[in-house]
């Protein structure tokens, strides 16, 4: 089983407005509510490809019922949410009919209480007995300790379940000395985080921190994977418009999946792109069109990197 | 007892950010959520003030039930609203800290059911026999018939209750043969429904196809009145800063009780410019200042205008 956490859960919410202009009212066309939060998303790219797949993580409130009522039409996808006593946020995605454009509003989350990590952590040590791979995406609500990853990674590696953590900032920062199996953070997460220009050497710089793998996403650039196997680039073989809200959760899927099944960096890296491409073309996060994955799972390119990135 | 009807009530979300910037992702700094919907806050106004208030209108769903919650906390205020199997609507307001500017998103509301409207008339029949006056105010939710307003109005005129209406367009237009008593548009909604620029003529267009008094609001230029009684201007003596949102509301609040009060003409609109001045310094509709409303209601200037307005 792959066990996708995610802290803080959302209800993403999508309105359709003819176009945005700032210090107007705007008629809302068309809504869309959905669970999300980057976890959920990795989630619903694995049970639609038929993976044995259970989110877990922090929800609540009425935002929370609603978050789970989502999840249970979700075939395949068993929710092993752990309860808190706030509400949990809703993000608002504003879309632009003339330009189809993306503005977005990220609630900070329910604070949680001291007592409420707890029971999550204890709950979290008996789900992962049964996980092969546990992923970790995204923000952390208010009132987590900023350790709150390197525990969870640390409490995995105990039980033998490998780690891709998925997140940015301190989280990220705090979380490598716990030695996650595999990082991924996307080209301006590891400037933000390691503040080199050059993604192999900010790559190397999570290595020295802890991180075994690191995997570089740069949108329609492809992947950069640093690994114990050595450096590769993988690249789509072809541009692909769309909503790349989706892609990053795709690639975190793939990788999991990849691990999970014991794949050969190449076979993981070439199944992370065509995902990733296969999501940036659905309007919607933790959704893949099938046909384009089926056509790039065998047309991306990996190349083995031997010297050093250029800057 | 004064009777309000939101037919399409709201949970008003406002969100904080830094500044807004379309075409990227915020961080929200603050969320507060609260019940709306023009009646609402309508009835707010008038609770705040001692009056003996019932809100009715459609609700429902999860969103409804917060709306309720909300409404629950409001000392005097009656919820008698009828429920309905659909979500009702957000409202969501994003006002940005640099320029303290709000944009607005207003989703259109649940649809409803020919049963639902017809059960929704029926209430309305037996709630409207306690009432001596009846505000309607708003937006209709998809799926009411255009006529909705009209065939109210006519219940309330049939059980012998005044009735102030407020809405704007269709819902507007096609209320006035029912001959309410007051209806109040703001410059803009009087420019969209007749299109005449001058403020005394389409006054007296609505009047023409309808309305009993026509009080058209103006932001900081005041009201202009066109009644049976006569034509009058009311104009606040200083102008306040702050937010306009609950201005128009709490005018309605003011007209709504002066008919109920049976108080003239000058003393209803002194009253309803004092009332929709203090509702502009404070941040949120359906809250008035009380300090600034007892300095205004002896100081608001009244006019009696016998001779046409110039364009």
């Amino acid at each position: 089983m792959i066990l996708t956490v995610t802290l803080n859960v959302a209800l993403d919410v999508t309105y359709g407005v003819d176009s945005l202009r700032p210090r107007t009212s705007h008629r809302v066309g068309s809504v869309h509510r959905r669970a999300g939060g980057k976890g959920v998303n990795v989630a619903r790219v694995l049970a639609g490809r038929g993976r044995d797949v259970a989110v877990t993580g922090l929800v609540g409130g009425p935002t929370g019922a609603l978050v789970r009522e989502d999840l249970r039409a979700v075939p395949g996808l068993r929710d092993e949410l752990v309860p808190v006593a706030g509400d949990s946020r809703q993000t608002v995605t504003v879309v632009s009919g003339d330009d189809g454009d993306a503005t977005v509003f990220n609630e900070q989350g329910p604070q949680v209480s001291p007592r409420e990590w707890r029971m999550f952590a204890e709950r979290f040590a008996v789900l992962v007995r049964e996980a092969s791979v546990v992923t970790l995406c995204g923000s952390l609500p208010p009132g987590l300790p900023e350790d709150a990853y390197a525990r969870l990674v640390r409490t995995a590696a105990g039980r033998g379940a490998l780690t891709v953590l998925d997140t940015s900032g301190a989280p990220l920062l705090d979380a490598l000395g716990a030695r996650p199996d595999v990082v991924k953070p996307n080209a301006a997460e590891l400037l933000a985080a390691t503040g080199s220009e050059d993604a192999g050497a900010g790559a190397e710089r999570l290595r020295a921190l802890g991180a075994r793998s690191v995997v570089v996403s740069s949108g329609p650039g492809g992947l950069l994977a640093v690994t114990p196997d050595g450096r590769r680039r993988a690249v789509p073989p072809e541009r692909l418009a769309g909503n790349p809200t989706g892609a990053g959760d795709a690639c975190v899927a793939a990788l999991a999946a990849g691990l999970a099944d014991g794949a050969g960096w190449p076979a993981v890296l070439r199944e992370a792109v065509a995902l990733s491409a296969a999501a940036v073309v659905r309007p919607v996060a933790g959704e893949v069109d099938a046909a384009v994955y089926e056509r790039l799972r065998t047309t991306v390119t990996v190349e083995d990197l031997h010297a050093p990135q250029p800057h």
